[in-house]
This record gives C-alpha cells, structure tokens and sequence, in this order.
C-alpha cells in the first residue's frame, strides 16, 4: 500500500482539515464530515445537499460553492455518510425554499439520506429527493439494486446547482436534476483496483494485462473481465454499451472523459480522442467536452465515460459560472 | 504496464490529438508537438513559449490561453522538444513585441530552446530566454546540470503570462519570470516510479514501504531512499528541504502541494493539511494554496510540494484571470 497518509482511520478528515485550511469559503466539520458554503443559507435559494463515501474526490466536497452544491456530506471512505451529517448539512444551508437531496444509488446512501429527509421534514425542511442512477454497466451491484450513480451526479449538481442559483423554485430544481439523470448515462473500465486504508487490500484482483469492463466505483465487479485492450477498444466497449442504452446518434452531448484517480492526464486525452472519433462516426456531438479526474476511485487505474445529451436551456446552465475547488469557470 | 493508450509510440500524438478536439481555442499540431493560441499571434503583445518533454501534463499544452501561455512545445514522453517544433511556435505567436522561452533546465531543452532562440534571430524575432531551476533536492542530476526545473514552471508562466497579458514589454515579462524563479523552490517525494510508454519498465525500482526523498519528475535519483513516511513526515522532509535553502519565516507563500500523477486528490489534500499546519509552525503564511495534479510524472505515486515568496505585485499577477484546459479563473 502506497498512500501519502497518517493513519489510514484518519484519512478523510485529514483531508477535510486540508480543504478547510485551502477554501475559507467553506465552513468544514472534518469530525462530522461535512462541507458547507461558508455564505450558507443563502437567503430564499433552493439548497442542494449531495454526498457519500469519501475516495472520490473531488466529488462531493469538492463542488460545494456558487452555482453547484450548498453542501456535502462525507462518510468514510466508500461508506455512506452517516444521518447525523446529512442533518446538520441539511439543517445548515436550509433558507426556507427547500432542500434538494441528491443521491447516488447505493443502499446506504439512499437509507441514511432518506432518514434524513425525514428527520428534516420533522423540522419542517422541506426535501426533494433525487436519484442518481447512470451507470449502464450492471442493473444490480455489489451495494445496489438497480442502477450505480456515477458521473452524472457531477452534471446534476451543476446543472441544478445553475438553476438554484439563478432563482427557481424547489420544483423546478428538483425536475432539471431528474431530468439531466434521465438523459445521462455513464460506463468505468478499470485497469487496476484501488485499496480502502484501513482494508490495506486491493479491492479486488485484477492480472497484469487484465481489465474490468463496467466496474464500479468502488471498484464493484462490471460486465466481464477481459484481455485490456487499446484506448479505442476500451472506449469503444464503453460507447457500444452507453449507446444500446440510450442511442447517441443525433445528440448534442456533455462527454466527461473522467480518470478514475491513478491514470494520468495524457491517458486521459489519448482516451477522449479516441472519444471524439467515436462520436463523430455515429452521427453524435460533443457540444461540451470536461476531461480530467472529477469522480475517482481513489488511486485505480481507468477511466469512466459519462454522457448527457444536452438541450439548450442545460447547456446554459451547464455553461453558467461556478465557483468550487473542484470546478470553476466564468466570473 | 496499466497504460490506457493505444500505441506507445503513439501516445504524445493521440493526447496532442485529444486535446484539438476538445478545445478549439487552441491550435495543435500533433505531428510537430506545437500548441498554440489561435488568436495568435496577439498584436503588441509579448509572448511566452514554454514546453518540454511530454509526461507531464496539464503542463505546458495545458496552460496555453489567455493570461498563460502563448505556444507550448510537446516533445515526446520524457524527451525534449525538436527545435523545429520550438521555432515554429516561436514564429507562430510573435508579433514583433518580442518573445520569451521559457525553459525548465534540463540539458536537452536548454540546447533544443537555445538552436532556436539562434534561428528566431536570424528571423528578426527578439528572444529572452528564461531558465528555471527550482527544485532544491540535487545541485546536478541525471539529465541536468544544475538544479532541475519543476513547479516553479507553472508560477512563471502564470505570473509572467498575466504582466505579458496587460501590455507589459519584453524586458519587464522577462524579469517578472525570473523573479518568480529567484523567489520559487521545490522539492518531490515518490512512493512508486512510473514506465515510460516506450520503454515499458519502471524508471527506476522502489520496495514496497520504500520512498525516493527528492525524486526528480521523470523519476531522477533525488537524495535518498528511505522508509516511507506519513504524509507528516514526508512534508516535514520537502519543507525542511526547501526551508534550509530558502528561509520561509515570515514570508507569504504561493503554495502548490502537485500530485504526480498516480496520487489521488484525497491524499493531496491530505499532504495540504500537513503542509498548512507545519508552515503555520514556522511563521509562515499561506497567500494562495493550489492542490492538484498539475506537473505530473505519468502515472508516478508521491508528491512535489512548491512554493514560492509573494510580493503584492506577485498576488495581483496570480490573482488575474486566465483561461487555459489546466488553469481557469476570472472572467
């Protein structure tokens, strides 16, 4: 295990003490495991709360800030985030508009974000509850039934984070987060696994020129292990299943070419050239390309694919500026 | 070797490739290894030229556009760029205003960057050249004499790339770069090496439980090799370093704690937390703090920690907008 840490039950809120001491902007309870806008709440804006278990970053904590997430709650690493944090992060950034929950779809998550909402009601925080649920690779996992949420909670949190900022009402957040889920679709390819610290084992065992095609985030099992191929074989795997899911041609499409924690930057490039010639021959365009790791898994090797077929009012709000550690552009 | 590319010898060209399609405010030359504006060139504007062996990337492709970079030259992974690459981006981006090179000090950039600065002359352009060598860890290493440059590369081009952008002439942006390289140190630790895609071995082999102290980023010998550390200990060590050569008492920091390509953002930001606590301990304070993968080592494990004294002038230049792939902010 080659980790740049202290002691492997200390890691996330390390972290969170160094997101702390970079980003004043944001209030961080590394105990608790949360990430509040330091400006929360922010008067009559819908609040939009995201979370889960840490080894992603920079997702969740990392796209807190104006036009994304007004919090986020993190759990150990590839463990939910406990009640008590969604709580208080819902509590935090609550202005009276409303409280949009988004929630990638793993069993723990949806239970401890869902007590949550209900401890919240309780306060009379009004909750709408979203749904992540993009990955195409299995319909069943490791710790899912249904579908794995991936990289479309990225889009979702900025997409939705765009609309909360701009003034729309609860209802109206709630809807464009649905709906940038139900036009996105997501698939990781794994070339090495990742090891949690405090398990100090690989996650799983892959051969050396092996890969798992459709693997999870947490390095969950995919579709079939196979011989690893090329770049353009592995996007191409990855684009063949995305596309019998949710046909791309004809698309204008947000493409994030996400690596998933240890595969560098080049690879990532050679992968999304790979990406571009793909879309071009089957009659797809990238009207919003995003490269680089924005939803790891902490140190594996691989990259996952996520796509959303775009309209003009998301592209607007996708183009709209955003000011996080993890994303920022415009003003 | 885990390497998401197609053919080795294909790689700095498929990424090159990669990165045209994505961003078309740039124009790429995947064959040559050049990276250009393509508002260029920026009439009364000087212009900066950077590049270097591929590898390292966002570095230097990634940092060409408004505020930065004017041209960046790729050469291929761990090899210096070819003069003709570094005169036709010199010739693409000049405007009469005079040119800067800016080159890390590694022998064969030195003299591929010098032939064509010579050439540049013949041509009527005015060329300053400008060298960095910031990373205290050897005096002479593997591929250089003298210090190595690393992430003082970024500073400069950043700040130099900011003064070039208001209108400042070519004595005044020359000068401005090798303040920051004067006032800039850097120091990197590795806990794995990383395979060159053409050689297909390790640069050099490291135990388990084993870290280089002061790695190079092309996986040079630094000082010693050690028991790998904490992150506490690790940063006690590059900070010790890079402290013993350039007191940091008292000083306002531009901090950059850069993963190298293999270590996660959690534990970048685990480093951060050590980073901010230990300066804090020595009296010094941190201005502006930069986590991430920004000069890279492939797909290397470890960290290189940079830093380097502000002034106010220096603030405001790091401060002004900039509008590349690797570095956005501002407008």
């Amino acid at each position: 295990m080659r980790k740049l840490i202290n002691a492997p039950a200390g890691v996330v809120a390390d972290a969170l003490r160094g997101l702390a001491a970079a980003h004043p902007e944001l209030r961080v309870d590394p105990g608790l495991g949360t990430v509040v806008r330091a400006d929360a709440p922010v008067t009559g804006k819908v609040a939009l709360v995201s979370g889960g278990g840490s080894g992603h970053e920079p997702l969740h904590g990392g796209f807190v800030g104006p036009g994304m997430l007004d919090a986020a709650c993190a759990g150990e690493v590839f463990t939910s985030p406990v009640p008590d944090a969604v709580i208080a992060a819902t509590a935090a950034v609550s202005s009276g508009a409303g409280v949009i929950h988004l929630v990638k779809n793993y069993t723990g998550d949806v239970l401890n974000f869902r007590m949550a909402a209900e401890l919240a009601e309780d306060e009379d925080i009004e909750v709408e509850s979203v749904l992540i649920d993009d990955d195409v690779a299995v319909e069943d996992s490791l710790h899912t039934a249904g579908r794995r949420g991936t990289g479309a909670a990225l889009f979702a949190e900025k997409i939705a984070g765009a609309l909360a900022e701009e003034g729309a009402g609860l209802g109206s957040v709630a809807a464009v987060a649905r709906e940038v889920v139900t036009r996105s679709r997501s698939f990781g390819v794994a070339l090495s696994p990742c090891t949690v610290p405090e398990a100090g084992t690989p996650t799983f065992e892959l051969g050396e020129g092996e890969m798992e095609l459709g693997v999870g985030i947490h390095g969950e099992p995919g579709r079939r292990r196979v011989k690893a191929g090329t770049a353009t074989e592995i996007v191409d795997a990855a684009l063949t299943a995305i596309d019998a899911d949710m046909p791309l041609d004809g698309a204008d499409l947000l493409v994030l070419v996400n690596g998933m924690g240890g595969t560098p930057l080049i690879e990532q490039y050679v992968a999304y050239a790979a990406v571009a010639d793909w879309l071009a021959g089957h009659g797809a365009t990238v009207a919003r390309p995003l490269i680089g790791p924005y939803v790891t898994s902490l140190e594996m090797a691989g990259v996952m694919i996520s796509v959303c077929r775009l309209t003009p009012d998301l592209t607007r709000l996708w183009d709209a500026p955003v000011q996080t550690p993890g994303l920022r552009w415009g003003r």
